[in-house]
Formats: structure tokens, sequence, C-alpha cells
């Protein structure tokens, strides 16, 4: 999935200016013109703090794959955020595919480090999505992107509104909900991970809710040999899910 | 290896108690007696914010296993700190036992996040001891402590001079040192992790140092299926021991 797209033409540009939108990344003008609008639309993105480069028209048009580019080009960042009815178009596009669908739903992670680093993971494990609550979780954030060290724009983000909802429609679609706790009596690594998964981790502390927990196919714990009774959230999300990527090769 | 240690008899804990010592957890002590020196040391540990417990002479006999403890048994952490010939005899006796040794080399961590959240992984997967460089790294202190969540406590934590000088004569007890690098061309998942191990991380970012890189018996790496190039350290680890737990069973 390309994160980078590039909009040409003055009005289109100078919209998007207009509209203040922090996605735009760059912005590429021809400096040798006599057009006032040209400068103008550079001027503005300067203002706005966008970083700006100088293009010919052949480069111009190179970037964009558009000819009419009239001078400008904006790189936008292609926003990973999705909502849930995208979600489903995803899953339905993947398991169309015959991929190996891999879900990660963070059930109300609360420190933005543990998201950011789940975010790494899950960029680094191929995870397709990573699931949250809007409510009553970490969120995106500068924390979480620099932890991500650059995951969090790029594995599509999907905070939905009842986390149940959709582990339900999930079920419809034939994925395996494999949740994670200390109590299970199934142990992570003799667990059929290799169908469609979507994985569900607890928040800190407290583990997956009670409601989340009884809709799951499977729970599964990791062998614990200490004195600690659990691992850090995000380390416990690596492991699992490079099992899965184990069992998958 | 039990980590709590009593200790019996009014001028041992007389002692302790003169010498400031932090690892006096608790104070088992006879309340209804008429001796001015157990009311003393009652005194002292309280003023110490030493937590106290009341206690029989039967119970106190039963605890610290000591018919003479004269009303008196302090409850001594037993440190986890260990220098290099303690780690020796530790791997001699492990490997005598035919137990399958487990080390975790930390090769200059330096955030104490990551630390704890190792320490705490490494207690989980039954690590037998951490060894780090004693300069240039992370060392144990209040948040390695609480990211640990008991752990700093627990596993035994070995700082050395020099690391490479632990390496080489790890191979002359046949422990195989596993290290870890992005540039690795054997799988994590495909190396043999059965017998006794020495897992080495590198430090966040940079990795293994050179020297360590090439003392070991083989690099492996992790697949990454994304766009970042390499995962937080301690989920690193993470994944390496339960994988390493996971060939054991």
């Amino acid at each position: 999935m390309s994160k980078q797209r590039y909009i040409a033409g003055l009005r289109a540009v100078e919209e998007l200016l207009a509209a203040g939108k922090p996605e735009v990344r760059r912005l590429y003008a021809e400096y040798q013109t006599a057009n006032p609008r040209v400068e103008a639309v550079i001027r503005e993105a300067r203002q706005a703090g966008i970083e700006i480069q100088a293009a010919n028209r052949a480069r111009l048009a190179q970037i964009s794959g558009e000819a009419r580019h009239q001078g400008v080009v904006a790189e936008v960042r292609r926003s990973t955020v999705l909502d849930e009815g995208t979600l489903r178009t995803l899953v339905e596009e993947r398991l169309q595919a015959g991929e190996p669908l891999l879900l990660l739903v963070l059930d109300g992670v609360q420190d933005p480090h543990n998201l950011g680093a789940c975010m790494r993971t899950a960029d680094a494990a191929g995870v397709d999505a990573v699931v949250v609550p809007r409510h009553g979780a970490a969120s995106l954030g500068p924390t979480v992107s620099k932890v991500a060290a650059g995951a969090a724009e790029q594995v599509p983000f999907v905070p939905v509104g009842n986390v149940n909802r959709v582990l339900t429609w999930l079920a419809d679609y034939g994925v395996r909900r494999v949740g994670t706790s200390d109590k299970a009596a199934a142990n992570l690594f003799d667990t059929d991970l290799t169908g469609p998964v979507a994985l569900i981790m607890g928040r800190e502390h407290t583990g997956l809710a009670k409601g989340i927990a009884e809709r799951c196919d499977v729970l599964v714990c990791l062998p614990m040999r200490g004195v600690v009774s659990s691992l850090n959230v995000s380390v416990a999300t690596g492991i699992c899910l490079y099992e899965i990527l184990r069992q998958r090769r």
C-alpha cells in the first residue's frame, strides 16, 4: 500500500494549503516562473513550515505523473487511520486474495510508549492493521510516532467504537480470534496460528476484559518460569506475532 | 535459587541494623519479652522503616531453622548482583547438573526502561543470569526495578569488566554464543538453540559491537516485513528468549 501521493495543479494545492492540512509533507514548485499564483503558493507553504523543493517542469510531471501541474505539486501523507468500514474492506480484500490475514487488536493499551513499541513490532511482523478502542486507550501522537520509529505512519490504525462488535463480524469472515491471558489453559506454542488471525492483547495490569475474552475462539498463555506474573504488553505482543510468523513460514 | 535468607540472634541482627544494610526486608520479633535488647532492636528497625512482624518463639525457630534465635530474626534479601567468578561457578553448577544453561548478555543497553523490560522477560523465561558491561551501560536502579516488576531483585545480574573475556571462557564450557544482528544470514527460527546458550543482544541503534559479533558462534536475525529496520531491544530479547524456550520444551 503506497503511503505517499502527489497532488498537482494550482487550484488543488491552494485548497490543500488553505485547509491547513497537516498531511502536506513537501511542496515541489517551479521557481523560474512569472506566475504570481505559484509565488503565492510557495510563500504560503513557507509560512506553514512545509519543506519546499525547487523542480523544473519535466521533474514536476515525473513526480506527479501529471503533465498539467501548473508548476506546483504537493506531496501528501496518506492517512493510515482507517474507519471500521474501511477495515472491513481491507479484511475482505486480503481474504479474497488468499493472503494470510493478521490483525492486532490492542484492547485498551494505556501507555503511548507501549502503543508505539507495538506499532513498531506490528510493522516488522507484517500486521495488516492495528485495531484499538476509540475511547479509553492510547492513540497516535508524538510519543507513539517517536517510539514506533516510522511505523506509526505506516501500519493501518483503526480506532473503533466497539471492539466487541469488530470481533463479532470478524468471526463471520472466518478470522480466528486469539486472545492472550495468563489464566489460559492453552500454550501459545501449541496453538495453530496459520489461518487468518486476529491477535488480541489486553491492557496493562488488568489484561483482557471479560466480554472480550469470552468472544475469543482460543485463549493462549506464555510460559512464565519466574516470579513475575506477566510480561510487558509490547514484549508479549512481539513474542505472539513472531510465533505466528514462524508458524506461517 | 532461594533469594531470601534469615539471620537469627541478637548480635547478628544488631550488627545488620547498625550497618544500615538496605537488604533487611523484614524483622520477625518476639513482642512478649522482658529483654531490653529485643525491644531496642524493634525500635531501631522501626526507625529504619523496616517492616516488623510479631512472632512467638516457635514461629521464629520455624522461620529461621535456628532454635537459638533469642527472639529476633531478620529476613534479608540476598544480593543478586554477582561477580564474574561467581558467574563462572554458576555456569559450572548448571552444566554439571545437566540443566540447559541460558544466559542473556546485554552488550551495552543504554536505556533503564529497556534494561528493566529485559530483566522482567529474563525472569519469565527462566534465564540463569544477565551479563552486562560494568561501564557504558544502564545498571540496576529505581527505574529498572520499577519496570522489571520484581525481576530486578530476582534474576542474577553480573556487571563485568570485559564482555569479550566472558564470551571467551564461556566457549571453553561449550556454551553456544548466539548473537543477534539485522545483517545476519541465519534466521532465528532455523537455528538450533537447545543446548547451553548465551544470547547476546547489542545496544540500541548501533547493535552488536564488531569484536563481540566476531566472537559469536552464530549470528541470527529476525524476519522484518515492514519499513522499520529493527525492533526495540526488549521486544527482540523477548522473541529470542521465548524461541529458545519453545525449542527446549
